[in-house]
């Protein structure tokens, strides 16, 4: 099964079978990643400015690296997606290769949560993923580089995750767009988030990604290296992070989509 | 259970459980970054010099995207790690970080097998583990980007798994110096590989190897997401490039081991 979506193509982009079937894909993607983070302690150091000194720069050791990481991504387009969102947009170069043609797919938007993911991620999601006896085990600075690699994974797939609201968002509103503008022109947030909310979905969701973090974090053959992830902290990661956040980006995509619209 | 070695303690580091354990860690992290590989298609051209254009470069996209890489991180002294290979060993820069204290573990050596292991993934490796289907789909340029990045993270993992040969056969060598100086003196690098192979650990390996392809490749809640790696080809991995080359950097390694030492 391939889930790789080509956003090139506007057909497949809001096809909700195509954006279910890469949403399923993203929980694999963010639970591999949180794995690999979380053999490592939680390194308190490498998220706070200064606390490893950079020459020339006051950004956190994380924040260095992921910084740097989107300058290069963004010399090979990865920001010419409309599915991907950077952490530092002022870090971002001219892509050298030739651009992609994109459809329009979504409408201009300037919702973009990555400040509030990196800020859970760092004071909620990592402190309760890597276990507590990792937590004071820092004097070593061995893998502050190793741990701080992952995170960068970690986080854009979140923010991949995160954003692909915008897809189910405008995929919602193509399907009923009566119902969503009158919501949309009344203001009406409360009202779009019962619209886009689906309990049963939601539930699970969480079932399966409970499963997930059990199955591919132990070792399906040596019963010594079970648990690689608390998968509760996973579980928790959705509940309160993802889905919720998700809900914004839909409703903040959704609040601006009239603008510029028969319907404005 | 905490994987991750730490290779400022020396008796850590040359602890054969210890490797052991890194090494079955390793195996998750090779799997894990496979499996997002092949969610796209093979892109053949990406590693092609010139297959995709790159200002003021002749490399292919995945070797300028590994070699950037690499200058990145050799900037948070990933490279000053005995457990680090470079790729392009000329793009490295100096540490911005102050450099960590590494107890002298292994013997200076310059085996570094980088070259075989790349040639070995672009050629046989990636053409078995993307499915057939994928194999002709190029029109698009799509996932270029989001490919040669998944690559970068393979081939960083091989590599490491492979070299960590270096800790095991400095172990192997403190066990039994005896032997081994006698065989490094005569050149007989057929009796060093038979001394350090163990017929059995392989075949657990290669039993092991595919039951964690097949169930890290397989969505536990959801039928129709499953092998999304070919488990075949991660285990042919493993037996046709992974487990020898490993053991050409063990033999390479104690060729060089005698050097200035008092046997030689």
């Amino acid at each position: 099964m391939d889930a790789a979506i080509d956003l090139t193509d506007r057909s497949q982009a809001l096809d909700l079978a195509n954006i279910r079937a890469q949403l399923i894909r993203l929980e694999d993607t963010i639970t591999f990643h949180l794995i690999e983070r979380v053999q490592f302690p939680l390194n308190q150091t490498i998220y706070v400015p200064g606390g490893v000194r950079i020459p020339g720069s006051d950004l956190s050791l994380m924040d260095y690296l992921l910084r740097e990481q989107e300058r290069l991504q963004s010399r090979v387009r990865r920001y010419d997606s409309p599915d991907e969102h950077p952490f530092f947009p002022d870090a971002l170069e001219e892509p050298i290769l030739e651009p992609l043609e994109y459809p329009e797919i979504l409408y201009a938007n300037n919702v973009n949560l990555n400040h509030t993911i990196k800020q859970r991620y760092i004071e909620e999601i990592l402190p309760s993923a890597c276990p507590n006896d990792r937590v004071d085990r820092g004097a070593s600075q061995e893998n502050y580089g190793s741990s701080a690699t992952c995170d960068v994974n970690v986080l854009q797939a979140l923010s991949r995750r995160i954003h692909f609201g915008k897809f189910v968002a405008e995929s919602k509103f193509q399907e009923n767009p009566e119902k969503f503008v009158q919501l949309i022109k009344t203001k009406d947030k409360k009202g779009i988030d019962e619209a886009i909310t689906n309990m049963k979905v939601e539930l699970k969701i969480l079932e399966r990604i409970k499963m997930k973090a059990e199955t591919y974090g132990s070792d399906p053959a040596l019963a010594e290296y079970r648990n690689k992830v608390d998968a509760d902290a996973v579980v928790s990661l959705y509940k309160n992070t993802i889905i919720p956040l998700t809900k914004v980006v839909e409703v903040e995509y959704l609040m601006q989509r009239l603008k510029g619209t028969q319907w404005e």
